[in-house]
Order: C-alpha cells, then structure tokens, then sequence
C-alpha cells in the first residue's frame, strides 16, 4: 500500500498535535519521520512511529524540552536534550554545529540527555544540504556484543557522514553492527532471511535469520573486531564531549538519555563551484565501476536513497498496511 | 629474532642521516618506524623501512620538503605536504591540530600533497598522550574495489581513533578493508591464512589466503557495503578539505600525494579528573565482558599494544631477521 508523502506527515502532524506538541514542532517532527518512511528507512518512519508516541504518552519523552545550553568552548558547545524528542533535538544540533561552522570552519554540538534521533541519516542530509561536510554519531543501550564476548556490552551506535554534492548527496547512515535493529525488524517483517550472517542464534551458532538474533542481542560487528572497536571510541567521545552517559549507563529497560556528537565542516566556504567539482568527480569515477556480476550497479552511499524518494513522491511512500491504519484510525 | 628498542631507532637514524635528513628529522621518522614495530605494526614499522628509505632515495620523498600553510580558517588549517616524509607530516600535522584545538576545543588540519604517513595509530597515540580525543585518516590509491564491484576503485582509507586514558589510552586504527595490505604481508611472512575470508582469489572466490588477495587487489571492505561507503566518503572529505587529490587521481605506479584529515578535541579542557573518570569507567566495564571462549580475553583497541609495547622493551623489538639484516648490512 503506498500513501502520499503529504498526508502521511500531516497525518503524523495530527497524531503528534494531540500528545501535545507545539504545532511548529509538531510539523518538524512528523517530516522526520514521513521523510524516513519516504527514503525507504520503514524502520524509523511510519514503522517506528507508534513507540514513539508510546514514549511521549509514558513521560520517557517530554515533547516541550528544547535542548539548553551547558557551556560554549569556542568550536565545540554542550548541549542538554533534556529527554525532548530526539529527532528535534538532533536537527537542532546538527544545524547550531552548521551555525558554529560558517564562522570558523568547524562547528561541533555535543548533546547529552537525549532520545533516540530515530533515522540517523536525517542529520546527514541537513548538513549537505547545506553545503556542509556533517559527521555525528549516538551512542545506545548495551545491544552488540564486543568482539570475543558472549553477551551485549557495547552499543551499535550509528554513525552518519555526509558529503554535499550537487547531483544528490553522499550519505552514509551505518550502525556499527552489521546489521540494524531496524534492518533485522525489516527482513523480520518480510519474511526473508538476511543476505549475510549477521549475528548469532540461542546455539551460539552465526545465524542469517533476522528474528533470532533480534531475540539474543548478539548482532555481529561490521567488520568483526573492527566494528566492536569503532563502537567502543565512539561511545567514550560522546560521553566525554557531551557530559552525557555511556552506554554502560543507560537504564536496563529502556533507551533514553543518549549522547550524541554533531560536527559540520562548512565546505562551502572552500567555493561551492570547487566543492560541487571534486564530489563531482569522485562520483563519476566511482560509477565506471565494473559491476562483479553483469547487469548489476554499483551505488555510493545516498544513491538509492534518492531513487527510493523519487519514487515515494511520485507513486506515494510505501507502508506497512497494518501499521498505517494503526496510526489513522487508533492515535 | 628481538633488537633492543634503542637500537633499532639508532639504526634507524643512522641510515635517515645518510639519505640525508637533518639530525632531529632523522631522529623523529626513525622513532616513528621503531615504535610501529615496538608496538607489533611490524608491517609498518622495520618491515616497511626498506621500502621507505627506497622511495627517497627514487625522489619521491622529499626528506627536506616541511608542510607549508596553504590557508588558515579558523579551526580548519589547508597544510600542503611537499611530498615529504608522510610519517613527519602527519605528527606535525597532528601537533597543529592540537595546538588549534588548545584555543577552540576543535582543531582540524587538512593535509594535501603528502606521503605514505605509514602507521595510522602513531597519530591517535600522539593526540591522547596530549589529553585529546584524535582522529585522521589518509586516502590511498585503489586499492579496494567498492561493494558489488570487481576491481579497485576506492581506498582501504585507513582511519584513527584514540581516547585518551590514563591506564592506557584507547586507541583503534583501522583499514577500510577487512585485513590492511599490512596485515595481509604479515599473514604471507608467517605462512598463516586468515581467521577469516578477507577476499577474493583469482577465480573470484572468497579465500583465507593472504597471497592471493595481495595478488587481485580485491580484499573485501569492512562490514561489506558499510566499509565501501565509509572509504567513500572519507575519500571525498580528505580531498575536498585538504584541496588535494582523491583517490582516482593517483599516479598508477606509486602512492604519492595523499590527501589527510587529523582532527583534535582538546578534552583536557573538560578537566583531566572528569575525563579519566569516564573513560576508566567505560573501559572498566567493558573489561566485566565474559569471553564467547572460555579462557580467552575481550580487548579494547589499543590494549594489546601496550602489552606488545611492554615485552618489546623488556625484550627487545621482534624483528625478521632477513629484513633486519638488510638494514644494518645494506642500507
């Protein structure tokens, strides 16, 4: 079933005014969430949509707090999420270390006491469009085993980096686990097992069935030790720039108060025609990439992403029929 | 075979002065080569001093050439390389961002134009020894193909992470490949095969076999389809900040010219006691990790380096004994 990208963000705009947002921020908001959907991340849109407001109706979320100000150090600042919504308070980061960056070139926002920021590329795209490099990353509850462990200890903490480029953006959106929760929720919900091991089963043995490593947390690493040791620095910056937790800290039962790293280079500034040159390039050597099996392509990060989108406004955002109607006719 | 520290740096020196680099540039280069095996980068340390002292004396490297300020932006620094030494740049360059990061608690120096920085890790050390989070990486030539392709077309993009830590800083160095060309070489010396597949052979089948992936050029990246996008856009962000070239624009024959980012967060200034209290309280945490294998042990990156560190020089320095010959007899 596919829905109008329109109706479903003013759909979400309804949902989100009853609980109650703000009416702006109810509006900035719901487009977080229908331009996930809309990209082809189900797992962070519509699909994620329903815990969200579960979460805002249990207090875990305060859809009134706007993140504070801690300190300003020069190109870094701190800033508390006071458990707002994390999306808002990851847009408004990303676009305060954009502010930061068109003054001296490198802007940073360490936020701590967040929620989740729901589709981490989200804050990617901000960034390139406008015309900056943006790096940022959360951390998690405890969900992926260190390399050489048994049980979860580290987080997947997902990682965006986006470059501008005028043709359409590269984007990436990883978490350091090979696969996703949200991935593995997907393949669930389609019945398909993952294209690759990706985690272990109750036996301990390397599973590629979705459902059984969401039930052991024991997701592999991208890259086995390399992913694991990402994980890891990744959680102590954040911590250590936003004064916010570790993952170690987080309460067992449910993910709230994550720390979170937003940093904007403002390419801009180096001439938006050299910029818009060297992406340029880049990408048109990467496309003369031969494909290892004929008839296929080779995408850079965002590349499909933007097919997906084009399709979504075009044809309407696909959606989970059980999932959508939950929304319109039960929130 | 094991060298004292000392003197393998003192070998080192010796040879350096010959070429000729001034006395302290001899001194730093060759403690850089002398650590990296000191630290078991075997790879990048004797094992690549041959090569290096090679490239000199071919003119590629420019023993005298000192990175000269191309712009200052704030805390963004464009530094070009002139194709000297690529292991004394980047400790300069690393230094310069430390320094800028002293003022604004950011510091960013984009390098262009310079050599082979050797051992990634060597950076991230430096920046925690002065109580910074660090992180770089490097651009290389082709030497990976992108995911779903079948020749090389981005780099392995080696990329360095350290949090400082007063038991022992954490510090990751990672490829964007699953096993570095490094590594691969040091598999091949000890006529090992890889714990894991790490590639393609010339049939196009995923092997163990170190050699065989040397040969095709076509290990595979980190996490499949994530290490491929993040080698991307490391790619375009060390060339777009820098000014320098990317990937595609290597000379085929020889990896000169690279392109580099280092960044430094001055985290001293959020209090040296705050800061070791969170990263010794993650890192303590983690060590609570109970080993998939009974008996075995959970490491964070960086630990087994100190333990390599500590037997080197109660030991000596592990060298192989034809390579360390050839120093001392031939060079």
């Amino acid at each position: 079933m596919r829905v109008p990208f329109e109706t479903m963000a003013a759909e979400f705009t309804r949902v989100l005014r009853k609980l109650p947002f703000a009416p702006d921020r109810a509006e900035t908001a719901a487009r977080l969430f229908a331009e996930a959907s809309r990209d082809g991340v189900y797992s962070h849109g519509l699909n994620r949509f329903p815990a969200f407001v579960d979460h805002v109706r249990r207090g875990i979320v305060d859809p009134h707090a706007e993140p504070r100000l801690v300190q300003a150090l020069g190109s870094l600042e701190q800033w508390d999420g006071r458990r707002g919504p994390g999306n808002l308070n990851a847009r408004f980061s990303m676009a305060r270390a954009i502010e930061i960056a068109r003054g001296g070139m490198v802007g940073c926002v360490a936020l701590r006491n967040t929620n989740h920021w729901m589709r981490a590329g989200s804050y990617g795209w901000q960034a390139a469009e406008a015309g900056c490099i943006g790096v940022g990353w959360t951390n998690t509850i405890p969900n992926m085993p260190p390399w050489g462990a048994r049980a979860p200890r580290v987080g997947n903490n997902p990682l965006f980096f986006a470059v501008p480029r005028a043709e359409g953006h590269v984007v990436l959106d990883m978490a350091m686990s090979l696969f996703s929760y949200g991935k593995l929720g997907t393949y669930r919900l389609r019945g398909e097992q993952l294209p690759f091991e990706g985690g272990y089963d109750e036996r301990g043995e390397l599973t590629r069935d979705p459902s059984a490593i969401s039930k052991t947390w024991r997701p592999l690493p991208v890259g086995y030790w390399k992913g694991s040791g990402l994980s890891l620095v990744l959680d102590m910056a954040a911590a250590i720039l936003s004064g916010g937790i570790a993952t170690w800290q987080f309460e067992k039962t449910v993910e709230t108060g994550a720390s979170q790293v937003f940093i904007a280079f403002d390419a801009s500034r180096l001439g938006a025609d050299y910029v818009q040159r060297v992406a340029k390039d880049i990408i048109d050597d990467f496309h003369q990439a031969e494909p290892a099996k004929p008839g296929e392509q080779v995408y850079y990060p965002g590349e499909r992403t933007l097919l997906t989108r084009r399709e979504s406004m075009e044809q309407g955002v696909l959606v989970e029929e059980a999932i959508w109607r939950k929304v319109v006719m039960e929130l």
